[in-house]
């Protein structure tokens, strides 16, 4: 039987299809037009087309923000390096974006010729050096592997949350190669498996810390969202009765309307009722975290890791003992099935909000703004907020059903 | 007697201003203001106040053609990230930009610290190592070394025409220092001298070559231009009489008025009548050459490497023959004072001419247009082309007297 044959190029995107990818960002240039004529001619492809290849990079993270995976294509050299920002952003951020880049055929990159938007030195390989300090996987096509090469980098940044590079040269994109069986079946695109041994013991330590604490309290944050973890977040919130505080990057994760929902979490930048209250807790579990300076109040986070529970994306801390591998994918649910209904009665004074707008003011002050702003988002929403002045606004705005917002 | 003292910052500003530098390029960002401070404090630097780093880039890129050295004042990640696509450039079209980056202070960086900007992964250093790759020189300051370090970058950077690279963490901008002696004189910025021995080699053997060519002809590149040497390349050329070309990113070095300059020469794409002309000389000697594709035709520059001289900034080759470390700052000079006077004389044909312009002509060809648009151009001028079309139609256009030709 012969077997099945498909394009280098072809294949590329029947992944990315995989990843629920159906508009590719990017910019035209000599070094990329075969591919997209592939993507023009595949009628569940639609083509960004951004007028430089920083928007495609940041179009890229936005769709990856939402849809779960981005990609973009630029042009070898002049174009990456413009998208080059975009995509640490992403690799800072945790978003799956796939950066294809074409570049000279293959036996040019061998002979070192002095091609247009190379450094002129004959090193073809330097910018997919450079993008490989900014993504989790890279990869420079050859022609023999380039199906492994492939599903290498679009695994690995689909589970790790992070950029992937591939470079693919000129002449291999439309180049036909054979179709065997590993390739033929849908991407394996699962997280790796937590040990069951070590996920059951930080289980049990985590259990019995539980039912020893008598006010326990939870933070989610963004790391919820980039594994699309809010329905097990929110059963846990439900379930426990725990008070809970998101952080900024992880607003939006839990339903604000749970009664045991308590508001936005940033150190020094908090609600003082809030602050108050968190720095109360003799338990704190941590789901996703991402401590950055402008998540955590410039570092005034003021919880102690001697009673901080985190649960992370690929490992496990309880207090100062790490459980590597055991991935909060895993434990979330189990954590919950295994906790006694309501194990947790603290009775909830009123929740710490902004000072009302009063209207008899003459100045628009920012607690009028902030307060005003929310009045206008419609539920199904996407709200950002631009790092600084905009993001500290939005941690204590009210928030609208079904509706996404973000901050960096 | 006490030492003069000065802070790191200042002396950096000290240093740029002794490259001919009075506007600095840049945008603001949180690591980069006290450094904004110092220049907005000195009277002989203008902040150029740019509205985005690519802009920056290019505008010190641009600076650098003209004046000799260009520097541009970026923001830690986000904002130097942004700019690394023109400074590459800078590298490969050989113009000493120098990059100053503002970045977090320096404990911060010891620790680890999760701040804005950075990927979140406790490196800092990931952004400097991405620019290392497309600079001749980096440094990321120390408070120790940090006026040594800045002197490297800059007599680097500024003596082999590429990018430098200056990483300054924000507690040392206006942090004090002992000036001494070494800091306190002028920088040296004299590129190495040439070997003597080996030059009078290369000189006696080149002689001998030019004494025995029927047919010598010159071609004029751009590394002329960086190195400031048109005149050097204009008396060479008068004195020898040989006929003369100019390769598109050497156009404007020579005054095209002078009898024996024939035109502009980039293999297939050259005028027929120019192409025939060249590929009869039995020696050829190139001044300041750089063989990209878009610079010689793709690659059909029908030169052999066996009949060919090229005088380089740093090197020297006589057919396959190397003198490394003969500049042709030093064997120029020398060579044109040791050839006899006027030792060929040719005759020249008339000069080789595109079309003359048909005025009962309907459409706008790009005969026309060309050739019309060098009517517009007045002395003095900067005339940028845009890589492809524009680049072809500049090749042939008549020169105006003292402009300025870019293309790339």
């Amino acid at each position: 039987m012969k077997m099945a044959s498909i394009t280098i190029g072809e294949y590329l995107l029947k992944r990315l299809k995989e990843l629920n990818i159906e508009t590719i960002f990017g910019v035209p240039g000599d070094y990329n037009l075969p591919l997209l004529d592939l993507i023009e001619e595949d009628k569940d492809i639609t083509w960004g087309n951004n007028t430089n290849e920083l928007n495609a990079a940041y179009a890229a993270d936005g769709y990856a923000r939402i849809r779960g995976a981005g990609a973009l294509v630029t042009t070898f050299g002049v174009g990456e390096l413009s998208a080059i920002n975009g995509v640490a952003g992403s690799f800072s951020e945790m978003l799956p974006v796939i950066h294809v880049v074409g570049t000279p055929i293959t036996s040019s990159q061998l002979h070192k010729t002095l091609l247009h938007h190379s450094l002129g030195n004959g090193d073809f390989k330097v910018f997919a050096k450079m993008s490989s300090m900014i993504t989790v996987a890279s990869a420079c096509l050859t022609h023999e592997k380039a199906l492994e090469q492939i599903d290498h980098v679009i695994r690995t940044s689909f589970v790790r949350k992070q950029p992937g590079y591939i470079a693919i040269p000129l002449d291999l994109m439309k180049k036909q190669v054979e179709l065997s069986e590993p390739f033929m079946d849908a991407l394996q695109l699962a997280p790796p498996t937590s040990p069951p041994e070590i996920m059951q013991i930080a289980l049990e330590k985590i259990l019995e810390l539980v039912k020893n604490a008598t006010y326990p309290a939870i933070v989610v944050d963004g790391c919820i969202l980039r594994h699309h973890l809010q329905k097990e977040a929110n059963a846990f919130v439900i379930k426990s009765g725990f008070l809970t505080f998101a952080a900024p990057m992880g607003k939006g994760a839990i339903d604000e309307s749970l009664p045991n929902f308590r508001g936005c979490y940033s150190g020094n930048v908090s609600l003082e009722s809030i602050k108050r209250e968190i720095e109360q807790a003799d338990l704190l579990i941590e789901l996703g975290s991402i401590k950055s300076d402008f998540n955590t109040g410039n570092f005034s986070y003021g919880l102690e890791k001697a009673k901080t529970i985190a649960l992370h994306s690929f490992g496990t801390t309880v207090y100062y003992a790490e459980y590597p591998g055991v991935s909060m994918m895993d434990l979330l649910p189990l954590l919950t099935s295994r906790l006694p209904e309501k194990s947790c009665q603290l009775s909830f004074g009123p929740r710490g909000i902004v000072l009302p707008i009063d209207d008899s003011m003459q100045e628009i002050t920012h607690n009028y703004l902030w307060n005003k702003v929310s009045e206008y988002i419609e539920p199904n929403s996407i709200v950002l907020g631009e790092t600084g002045t905009a993001e500290f606004g939005l941690f204590n705005m009210k928030s609208t059903p079904n509706t996404t917002y973000i901050s960096q």
